[in-house]
């Protein structure tokens, strides 16, 4: 269904200069389904390129719960011609040097169809500068993508006053099939918009090196512990709308307008913040929010913050990697008594709910997972066991929901021991909510002891034997 | 276990100035079990903090996968001598004025313990101007948040010359165990290091938005779809590291310095970028990175940003709420043949995966989930349907997991039903290594029909009710 209408819009796709961002933009063709033609002097390019395209075959599928279309297939080419020759889309993603890119354009359009769209990765120029000398200057436009090109959503999209709309309109449909978020940025400046705050901010960095005040690895950290798990959601605006409170914009310009007449930055050429400019960005914030109350984006963003935090934690990175310390100063050891143990407590986090307005019953299975850790890492299966390279392994799992749970709540897990032979060993878990004890799952779950080097099963050893031997007698 | 280590360091808190910032820092002592003392003389002041406060408790507890310690007691105060008095922990976040600041912290010196902590929340006073005419001026540090206070890990710290190195200590040990990440700012700088860069932006942005170049919404745009999500969890100097390529930081340097030069910013107040500093640079990127190669950054980077647009695609936001309408773009319906189906068809992402180094076993329960909805939809059970009040519940599912499943295999389940009768629904599930047909796990689920206003089973209604009687005589 989808292919057809990518199909129906583009046939052919060029890409002019291989390299990391060339290749990038191969990758999101190749896997929604395009063929790609691929041109690059260089002996090095395809090799790059096959590099960056197994990255995104690795990595763009990860975002779907489906499946991506059938790749396309992609072709290195002797010359430019042979590239775009019927191609409808022709990437261009050269060294930034104004010469070399007319004279790509100038080749390019010897060869191509006058309907094609020719897209310039640049970051620096404009499209007038692009354009300049060309004999159909309005076939050439800034389609500016972010590093990995493969994942990152953003594409500048620029044109200059000999771009129609409709060359617009097309370029950024196009785009949106491609799983892209295209910007229409409306006016021709230099950098464009997304790196002239980068520039800012690496100017600023470059100060504070310079200067000792701070190394690389602290800069980074002031921005990925703090206002980077910010920006990831929502912007500059929005948070700063939030920081407004009820009063809203205007009161967060007026409580911060004063800081920019002091030494906050290096970068010292400020505009003044007058009645006019207060009022256009407290307005283009009411068009922007306005539809939700503070009450309201202060959840949305609590609730991105928490799945941002959470899924680091799950890749033990940064700000999640922090979290999971964290966690480990406050646990308890489980402590086994008789043959019962509460093996998990926890609240349900918001990530785990599903459009039905209760937890997925995927995440049931987690947390009897998680019931079957802490019994485990109560009798001695901790992570210097796992590192010795023993584990158990789970078979079955016959779970019964007994009633909805919702995000917030608390809840905890009673595990009790059915089973201890050999290498099988049975648990019986039951999920209660804290606040009235209600049962609200039950699962029965047979694992099996394995040596994690060879994948087989086998009887646990040493203590872990021992203590099982113990409990079950 | 943690507790009592807290309570060794801090036995009470005294939190002066409520507001949201306050309010934050309250909520952290608080949900880490220590009991805090509140003075502010603003009337609204209780009810704004006790707001912050029950959005940290649904917020904060979210993070971790066990529980926080007991949560303390809170009490607000008539004086500030009351809130302070034996405290070890004061926390200053009254507004960002020096002379109310001096009159409050000598009115905290009047009655607070000598060893004491008086930590200030300022954004803009370096702390050598807070300590002016302070009868014991080590006492007092900057500690600086970032909104959420609850949720954003960074704390700035700041001392200045007549702070001692185990002040510091002390206050970083203190923040760590309360789940912070604490940045020591070794040199006073006006605003720190994080505001100076939001500044930076912040007056760019003005300046973007004064030109008519952009609006609030299109720099949101530019931030969130783009480079925040790489903040997020790599900073400034890590990525253009990986931008470098395998010639490193001098490479990435020489080639976007002459950047510098040029109008790609309105701030042009700009160090030279000369051999030392270049040296300099890639010295403290080659400490922070150095023990990585440019290909396993690049894998670093990619699972985070995989992991980060998986949370966000959950929450329906920003990054991820494009590629979940990208997803429909490109998604099949889903077509029953027979009795059987193929429900599910996808490749098993980096966030599924647990220490045992395959998928996790609550994962093959969201697979099972996701066939059950595969199937639904092909009968009819879509959005519409569930937004008309009916939708189906699983109220058993019985797992045997046949072979282990690793991250980035490509899997399919076929779907069969088993019984349709009333408001009963059984289905069959086997799940299937696409490279070679092995069978994964098999899931035998018991669905019921609800009402999902009542939340009480009842039988599926119209075109629903006729298809699955079609499918099953």
């Amino acid at each position: 269904m989808y292919e057809d209408l990518a199909l129906e819009m583009i046939k052919k796709v060029a890409i002019i200069g291989g390299g990391v961002i060339g290749g990038g933009w191969a990758a999101r063709f190749l896997l929604n389904g395009l063929d790609v033609y691929v041109y690059d002097p260089d002996s090095n390019a395809e090799k790059t390129l096959l590099e960056v395209i197994d990255n995104a075959r690795f990595a763009l599928p990860m975002l779907y719960e489906s499946q991506l279309p059938k790749e396309g297939k992609i072709k290195f080419c002797e010359s430019i011609a042979e590239a775009v020759v019927g191609a409808d889309w022709i990437q261009e993603s050269v060294p930034e040097r104004l010469k070399i890119k007319h004279l790509v354009y100038d080749e390019i359009q010897t060869s191509c169809l006058e309907t094609a769209i020719i897209a310039s990765s640049t970051s620096g120029f404009k499209p007038s500068e692009l354009q300049e000398n060309s004999k159909a200057p309005k076939q050439i436009i800034v389609c500016h993508p972010f590093n990995p090109v493969y994942l990152l959503p953003l594409i500048e999209v620029v044109g200059s006053n000999k771009t129609t709309a409709s060359d617009i309109t097309r370029a950024m449909e196009i785009l949106t099939k491609l799983g892209f978020f295209p910007l229409h940025v409306r006016k021709e400046i230099d950098a464009h918009l997304a790196d002239r705050f980068l520039e800012a901010v690496w100017r600023e960095a470059l100060w504070l090196i310079k200067d000792d005040i701070a190394t690389t690895s602290e800069i980074d950290n002031a921005i990925r512990y703090g206002f980077g798990l910010r920006w990831a959601q929502m912007g500059l605006f929005e948070t700063y709308r939030i920081a407004g409170g009820k009063a809203g914009m205007q009161h967060f310009l007026s409580q911060f307008g004063p800081c920019l007449q002091w030494p906050w930055t290096k970068l010292m050429d400020v505009p003044d913040l007058t009645d006019e400019l207060v009022e256009k960005i407290a307005s283009q914030s009411d068009i922007q929010s306005g539809d939700k109350s503070i009450r309201e984006l202060e959840r949305i963003r609590d609730k991105n913050l928490i799945a941002i935090l959470r899924s680091l934690k799950q890749q033990n990175f940064a700000a999640g990697s922090l979290i999971a310390a964290h966690e480990k100063m406050i646990s308890d050891d489980k402590t086994l008594k008789n043959k019962m143990l509460v093996s998990v407590e926890r609240v349900i986090p918001v990530d785990w709910t599903d459009y039905n307005g209760h937890m997925n019953e995927g995440r049931y299975g987690q947390v009897f997972s998680d019931a079957a850790d802490g019994f485990l890492s109560s009798v001695g299966v901790d992570s210097h066991y796992i590192a010795s390279g023993h584990s158990y392994f789970t078979v079955e799992n016959h779970i019964k929901y007994l009633d909805e749970t919702l995000a917030g709540e608390n809840i905890y897990v009673d595990t009790s021991v059915l089973l201890v032979e050999g290498k099988k060993l049975k648990l019986f878990h039951t999920m209660k909510r804290k606040a009235d004890k209600v049962h609200l799952a039950t699962c029965e779950q047979f694992l099996l002891h394995v040596n994690l080097n060879t994948r087989k099963s086998c009887e646990p050893v040493g203590d872990v034997a021992k203590k099982l031997q113990r409990i079950f007698k």
